[in-house]
């Protein structure tokens, strides 16, 4: 594999974003390509972290709600994401986790009027879709009479989408990276009379999004992935300006109301896209999000789409010339793919360990599949070689047959 | 005021608690009387956070999911809460906001059993609970056909119940400080056939609680107020154990499934309480609000409810000495209140406003209260007295006029 060595030592030393590997605060020893389950640390966030805490928490106490501008971070951040996103600022807010903005989605998406005669009725998704999605979807159908959960094959799931449906899709499949067309089925199933509702947990800060331009309307995402926002950082949640006035949110916290502090006993809904916000803002995880989401905004969006598919690229064949037992699950052309690669092998479970082990961090997925994530703001073209060369290593030297790489749990 | 200052300086000399005022990093110059809205930093606190984030995170990156007990966290720190609130370590976990959790609990108890023919259809309330609860229940309401909020007066509300309906009430009201009896109201609603949701939010480490002892089945608490978990902590959640196994969350994210991890396509519910989880839990959120609740609990509840009650009715006292058209609206009876205590005043936002100017901070609740929390983990009598005399002082001589006391945004 000399020469695949020397082509990532020339990619590297090409590379337009490789200065920005040092704003993270990697720990010496590791390769992490898990950065598609939690994005690493930046150097910048610490610091914020701790202004937040110590300063304006300790110091402003209350009157940061104010002069630390903590009430409107939901809809400043939003308006960052937005960008990364295309999507206008008014479009976006962070608010709860994926799971719950995806149930406000949903069920607003539920309440859309449509061109058939009758309520829309169907939650339709594909089958191994991200769990979240469907069990959001399928707890909020058993909450709402005559709902119910479909689910078709993603060859096939626009043509099942019809006037009563909302369409729940991840644009990004978790597992095996495969990347959905996002203008041409929005059209297709909205030509058939559909709503759709993007999950962007694999897709934001991973691939190009152009969320208006590609006539989306409702969408939801994560912070704590590409974005670098922290563990269980806040999540996002999109509409297109147009369709907000229409949209009713279940979940009708404080935060929504259009006259917050009024305290008035009847609910009425916020202008726009601050109708989805509930409770009170998560302010520590939403100053390590704004951080993260701040450098990404430094980075140039092609070269970081050029670089993950170089990486990714260099990563495949690496693992092919060695190991071809190992089966690539992921599209080969980047445009239909994620950030992320993942290979089927019959000792996929006990090799992911044997590499964590190693200090080469990729992870599991069920069944058989071993993910390695590639986030072109700090990976290195070396970094996947090496990657390649330590899952070979252990599989051609039986290493991954040790009993410490048994079974454990692991979070995406 | 001389004998009040007299008695503030022996009352301080002899508190027990008076060791824990040095560990909250109070700011100079400044006397907090909104803890109530949010409480003051722990020392502690942000060399906790930043383990989290440059030590968790930044080193251990994913693997802290397991290896510094991340997964773990919603129902550890649950269990630290639940002996605060006199309940079992499996019955309270940490997720969400208190909206959030509120509208989990609300739609479970819509579909508990009653012993009537029919299902629950009825939310009942009091007019002037804190807006989010109204809120949040006639949004479930809104989602849920034939579901209606009923409000009735809190001396009228238990008659209203029926074995149609959910009693929501905040245990603590947050405007006059007003307490339910909760062993009482509990046992008449539930004697009427009601299941009762209490909310916890200006109760939890203000006044005594004794969830099981009082019978309570359902309950949902703040996590920033008097447990000093820092700016929209996340919340916690109680289910009495035997009514786990009959509820069932409207928000089936995947962090409720009985196996997270095991990617399958169906929801199927977690064992107890931890079907209440949803998204991903907020971590770094967590982390602060375990330093505070860890603090918390080295404290003694007796001494805390009597201090409470102590700088209260000090304050009260010096308030009423002085300014006799300051009107008290929270009982003056310890027993049946909270920890903090509002007066009715025409100049009550100008006031306020001035007050925090001057360094007094309480904040003002619509309409025309003046409202002022006292903390006693970190409040002293001393600063009743000082807070008192600011009030009396900026009245008497008309400094709440000044024209940059106008109105604008604050916060609970």
């Amino acid at each position: 594999m000399t020469d695949l060595h020397d082509e990532a030592r020339a990619l590297d030393a090409a590379d337009p974003l490789a200065e920005f590997r040092d704003r993270f605060a990697l720990p010496d020893g590791v390769t992490y390509l898990d950065g598609n389950s939690l994005g690493a640390l930046p150097r910048d966030t610490p610091a914020r972290v701790a202004e937040t805490v110590t300063g304006q928490w300790g110091r402003g106490l209350i009157r940061s709600w104010n002069d630390a501008g903590w009430i409107e971070a939901p809809a400043r951040v939003g308006a960052k994401i937005a960008r990364l996103i295309g999507a206008g600022a008014d479009e976006v807010v962070v608010a709860d986790s994926t799971s719950v903005n995806l149930f406000k989605l949903l069920s607003a998406a539920l309440d859309l009027d449509g061109p058939g005669d009758g309520p829309r009725r169907v939650i339709l998704s594909e089958p191994g879709n991200f769990p979240t999605d469907l069990y959001v979807a399928q707890g909020l159908a058993a909450a709402r009479p005559g709902v119910s959960v479909r689910t078709a094959s993603r060859d096939q799931v626009v043509e099942q989408c019809g006037p009563d449906t909302v369409l729940l899709l991840t644009h990004v499949h978790y597992r095996t990276a495969e990347r959905f067309d996002m203008a041409a089925v929005t059209a297709a199933a909205r030509a058939r009379g559909a709503v759709v509702v993007w999950d962007l947990s694999h897709s934001a800060g991973a691939v190009p999004l152009d969320l208006n331009g590609s006539g989306a309307e409702l969408a939801v995402g994560c912070g704590y992935k590409y974005l670098n926002g922290g563990p269980g950082a806040p999540a996002f949640l999109y509409a297109a300006r147009d369709v907000q006035p229409r949209l009713r949110s279940p979940l009708t916290g404080w935060m929504g109301h259009a006259a917050p502090f009024a305290f008035g006993d009847d609910y009425a809904p916020g202008e726009g896209i601050a109708r989805f916000l509930c409770g009170t803002p998560p302010i520590l995880g939403m100053a390590a999000l704004e951080a993260g989401v701040d450098l990404f905004l430094e980075a140039d969006g092609p070269a970081l789409w050029a670089k993950s598919a170089g990486l990714i690229d260099l990563f495949v064949r690496a693992v092919e010339a060695r190991r071809p037992d190992a089966r690539l699950i992921s599209p080969r052309d980047p445009a239909m793919r994620g950030s992320h690669v993942s290979f089927e092998h019959p000792h996929a479970h006990a090799a992911v360990q044997a590499l964590i082990a190693l200090g080469v961090i990729g992870d599991y997925r069920e069944p058989g599949a071993m993910r390695f994530g590639f986030a072109p703001l700090y990976n290195r073209y070396a970094d996947a070689v090496a990657a390649a060369d330590a899952l070979a290593d252990v599989l051609d030297s039986g290493a991954h047959a040790d009993p410490r790489f048994a079974r454990r749990a692991a979070v995406t």
